[in-house]
């Protein structure tokens, strides 16, 4: 059995997912749970964290490598911002120590973008896009990284020249749940992206994204007066906001830029359908791979290029 | 003292509004108040009417003409919909009549769009197009109705060829109460059209209608980042969701369609401001007048008609 060297931890805002792995980045073992910033914030975040590595035995002189929003503000360390443009190696350089007796912990930063008229921030995603892209990259590349706020980020080279937060997976949720939407959508089963009523909104909201507001309103009045039923009418729901998200996240790079798409699960699938139904073409990037190949690259620069260089 | 002639009453979802007239159209008694259809729905519609007419002291006689959400399905009693292309005299026919003892009660219908692809409806947004566009109007028309769920209507001379609602006022309210946005606008105060953030907002928004659910997340990034205060991130909300709005319904028109607003009160100053801000040229109506002179126009056509060819 080999040797573990590092945990690796993901804490969003929801959810929180650790990983016990090699020297190799071999994965040793796993731990989610829903002990997200939100949890974890009235907890506290040190006991979450030695509930998991107690769990699996991690020795104490483990070091661990955190990204995500244990470092925002209102999380454990505040881990503050490389602004952009960032060359993606910066965010190693701005990782913080979080005070913890023996063991080496330590925090990466997010990305802000200062402009007026554009303010964004992310948390998380810089570490994906870190293992997606890595620090030696060149050409242009658009990165769409789908969520509840989810981020379309242009890249150069190795650097973040800018990105933008589409507000996709709450609105979704919001309007499912709170608007007059909810009478349509009520009983819905769970669609992917094969839905035929899902494919028609994303080309639909792409081509016309200025209807945003009215589109959606047609999960209302097609129950009305055409019997839309509540997968249909929630898949078409889907549909709309992420065909708006693609038409603005498109239009923020020039012609030529590579699409990625870096996703993992049941948004995957619903992001390829609709870029396919949008028309473009585009690579996808297992964003579970790429988050922990990012904490894997920060490891190794954080706690063993010391130990590599004198070896 | 002139005698009065017919009452006319606007029952939306959530008002209910009701002036006594004489037969010059003079209002000699009004009463508002929030027993909507959602009220209404409960108490039953019959009492809040009576007890409207009690306090004003309505001769037994006199008849009452109703547009509005009294005539929905889950109204009072439904009144169904005109479909489009429909001229608005149309809406006159559709009137039906309660069976309430000695009164006679007309309620009109609404007008609904039966496309699959944008099927629609509205219920006192046509007697308002009534009273402001009138039955002998020629040219071509789009005219914007603010509102919880806005409505876009093409108007070609005197027959409505076309409409979209927009579900900006919900969609604000929903986001400012649900959303992430409300740490970002949580006490603010009230805003007018003058402000900033709003004017910068629309013309912004309706620039790229396609950033919307990117456009929203800067009223939460912009205070992170920049301090942005509550009453400024509201107004930003606001502006985002009316400039896409105005993008979107100025699409549904060709060039040199005369753009009229239907508007009264906050949503009167808001919708100018964000009107002129996009850089459009229009003319309000008042929306209570419009609504008055359509029932007025209603009540000549249904109980008085007869009377005046025998006149």
């Amino acid at each position: 059995m080999t040797e573990p060297a590092y945990v690796a931890v993901d804490w969003g805002t929801s959810s929180f997912r650790l990983w016990l792995l090699d020297a190799e980045d071999n994965v040793l073992a796993e731990r989610r749970s829903g002990e997200g910033m939100t949890t974890a914030a009235k907890t506290g975040f040190a006991p979450v964290l030695d509930s998991h590595l107690a769990a699996i035995q991690a020795p104490a002189s483990l070091p661990v490598i955190i990204c995500g929003m244990a470092g925002a503000r209102q999380g454990w360390v505040e881990a503050g911002y490389v602004d952009v443009p960032a060359r993606l190696s910066a965010v190693l350089g701005g990782a913080v120590a979080v005070d913890a007796e023996g063991r080496d912990i330590r925090i990466l930063p997010g990305i802000a973008q200062r402009s007026m008229d554009a303010p964004d921030v992310m948390r998380g995603e810089e570490t994906q896009l870190l293992g997606a892209i890595g620090t030696g990259a060149s050409g242009e590349r658009l990165v769409c990284m789908p969520g509840t706020h989810s981020k379309w980020v242009t890249v150069s080279g190795d650097r973040v020249t800018g990105f933008a937060s589409f507000m996709t997976g709450e609105v979704f949720d919001v309007l499912s749940k709170q608007s007059i939407l909810s009478h349509a959508v009520a009983g819905a089963d769970s669609f992917d992206g094969t839905h035929p009523a899902f494919r028609a909104a994303v080309e639909m909201a792409a081509r016309r994204p200025q209807m945003f507001t009215n589109l959606i309103f047609t999960c209302r009045s097609g129950q009305l007066l055409h019997g839309l039923d509540a997968t249909a009418a929630s898949a078409r729901l889907s549909g709309i906001l992420i065909g708006t998200e693609i038409a603005g996240g498109l239009s923020l790079s020039g012609e030529g830029a590579k699409v990625h798409l870096v996703a993992s699960g049941r948004l995957k699938g619903l992001y390829e359908a609709a870029l396919e139904a949008a028309g473009f073409t585009f690579e996808t990037i297992d964003a579970d791979d790429a988050v922990r190949a990012g904490l894997s690259m920060a490891a190794q620069s954080l706690f063993f290029s010391d130990a590599r260089t004198s070896a």
